[in-house]
């Protein structure tokens, strides 16, 4: 393309501090070094990390930052000695990387790239420690070596992976982290058996995913836990046999559950990221053999306390990362089972602004109204 | 035999009261009801959980009461009803019943009967509310419905298995709880897998029978901890590879584990019941897949605490009940694997006491200088 080897002018959503308004801003991004793609951006959707990002509690993040981790777009040219995509290939970038070469990257049993932000804390810059991005004169740090909340982003070959040349980008970009970590969750970490019982704590974007694997695995009673009624009709409609609300009971929420199914429910997913709803999950799980993973991300630094003894009995609990993908394997299939209607992911867009619009989309999220709000560039 | 249907003067450790001494007593042990067995008591060893019952520390028991949980005998009399055993087979008392009729019996993923204490709270006494003991005109408790430090004792059919004709009662009582418990831990729960790394908090005869476990599933590497120095010879003749004292390090025993083994170790096991090496063991697993496996009971009302970031990468945290074992299905395989030389569990057997040398045994246990106790009647 004619913009290859250039520095774009663009625009992005700059946080400039902690807890600041977004910034629409022009960013100039410069072109990819060495094993680096540059992306133009189709859509984004904005998930609750995110929000983490932007109120300064997900760790290791330095600021000025762009954010964004859930996106899709194009190839606009690549650096060298790149060979997995070439421009104008459709792309989704990885908030966890594949490098395909690490010891989880080459074991069966994990999916924490060791060159994820989580192992390293250096995803502020690119794999260099050096920033695409400047503004005003000034370097802006990357969020997850992909920032999707710009028009045009850099990224490293670990971070990006090729999808079918028909895929949606508009539709497809929950796949890079929301409907991935949810549907995940209930297929490869909890391995959800047919006839079994589960409970998803919290209806937001991933919680329904999370209802959407547990369907799609067989579960027979799938039970949506929310304060939040609002979230219930697009919940059964996406597969939750039965909805509750904590508020409405004057027991603890555990104790209903337990109630309500003799033991404990077999499966048990907590989607919120707080600890007081993780040790409910736990509680509620079946005391024999109940599985409790929990999917959300607590803020950095949270404790979890519980007493072990409900462990004891044969409970088991799970963490879960990206719903245990090898993203780069998993998500050209993901959406290729969404092209041939395996799964309804277009059920969780709840709302679709133009990029711009990035602060209402957030106000959206947080007031509970939207499920998953896609930004358009 | 003749004693049968009458009331059998005997002797037994009686705990009058929480933390005061055990006293040898002559108590009366009554005929069986319907459903129970009286079994004259051979062999039975000393586990930590019976320290639990005599400190006070253990959930839900009443005093005065008969402890003992891991012992071998052979019936004396049976009550109305009772098929599974005769008078004169050799048996083993469950410590963890297995009725076969509840849902955790019945389901294959479970072992954790809901007859068991832990789930039911009222094995003081037997099923029919009454106790088959008295001492000096007192009704005395009954522990987990099988109290192995009496001579004779009586327990439920739920609780009680035959075994070989041919088994050494003296050394098969292990199989009761101790061995039964680590092995299982290793085999059922962990799943331990050839070439795999493992890492064993506490070298008592729990934590050897694990190393046995994690030895027999095909673990290259088994990292033995514990604290006193002088249980290392044992550990590596039963398949310990090393052995470190967390004593000899500056830096935390996890970040020591993980230093050995890059990015942690496959499999942990916390065999003391301790909070902070429940912390230790978990954080000392493998960050993409690692499996840490409570096997220790910690006190009742115990809080265990931790950042659940711990878990998000991929880490397992399991709890274990009896090894996982379904007693009644297990036991006579593993006496019957006992005798053909799959495992040499009298290597676990550094002393053997008369009963009434009680108080002797468990002061071995506690000082750290014996492995497993055996008291024969």
């Amino acid at each position: 393309m004619a913009t290859a080897g250039k520095v774009i002018k663009c625009k992005a959503a700059v946080i400039w501090e902690p807890d600041k308004a977004f910034s629409i801003e022009e960013v100039e991004v410069a072109p990819p070094k060495s094993h680096e793609i540059r992306v133009k951006m189709v859509a984004t959707g904005i998930c609750r990390t995110d929000d983490h990002v932007w109120k300064g509690v997900f760790p290791n993040i330095d600021y000025p930052v762009i954010g964004g981790h859930e996106g899709a777009g194009i190839v606009e040219s690549i650096g060298p000695e790149v060979t997995c995509v070439k421009p104008g290939d459709k792309v989704i970038p990885l908030c966890v990387p594949q490098c395909g070469q690490c010891d989880c990257c080459l074991s069966p049993k994990a999916n924490c790239c060791l060159k994820s932000h989580i192992y390293k804390a250096f995803q502020s810059l690119m794999p260099d420690g050096t920033s695409r991005f400047t503004c005003r004169g000034k370097q802006i740090h990357h969020f997850l070596w992909i920032s999707t909340f710009s028009e045009y982003t850099v990224m490293p070959e670990a971070s990006i992976v090729r999808i079918d040349d028909d895929a949606p980008l508009d539709k497809v970009c929950l796949f890079g982290c929301g409907f991935s970590t949810g549907y995940g969750a209930a297929i490869n970490c909890a391995k959800v058996e047919p006839g079994s019982s589960c409970a998803i704590f919290g209806l937001g974007g991933v919680g329904l995913s999370v209802i959407m694997g547990c369907k799609a695995a067989g579960a027979s009673r799938i039970i949506g836990i929310d304060i939040n009624k609002d979230k219930f009709m697009k919940a059964k409609e996406l597969g939750a046999t039965e909805c509750i609300c904590p508020q409405d009971f004057e027991k603890p929420i555990h104790e209903v559950l337990v109630q309500k199914t003799g033991l404990g429910v077999d499966y048990t997913f907590e989607v919120i990221g707080r600890i007081d709803t993780e040790v409910s999950a736990l509680a509620s799980s079946h005391l024999g053999h109940g599985i409790c993973v929990l999917v959300g991300a607590p803020p950095a630094k949270s404790q979890l306390s519980f007493d072990p003894a409900l462990l004891l009995t044969g409970r088991k609990l799970l963490g879960c990362l990206i719903g245990g993908w090898k993203l780069k394997d998993a998500l050209p299939k993901l959406v290729l089972d969404y092209m041939k209607h395996k799964f309804n992911t277009d059920a969780l867009i709840s709302h679709v602004l133009p990029f711009e619009k990035i602060s209402e989309g957030f106000e959206l999220l947080l007031s509970g109204k939207s499920i998953r709000c896609v930004l358009l560039f």
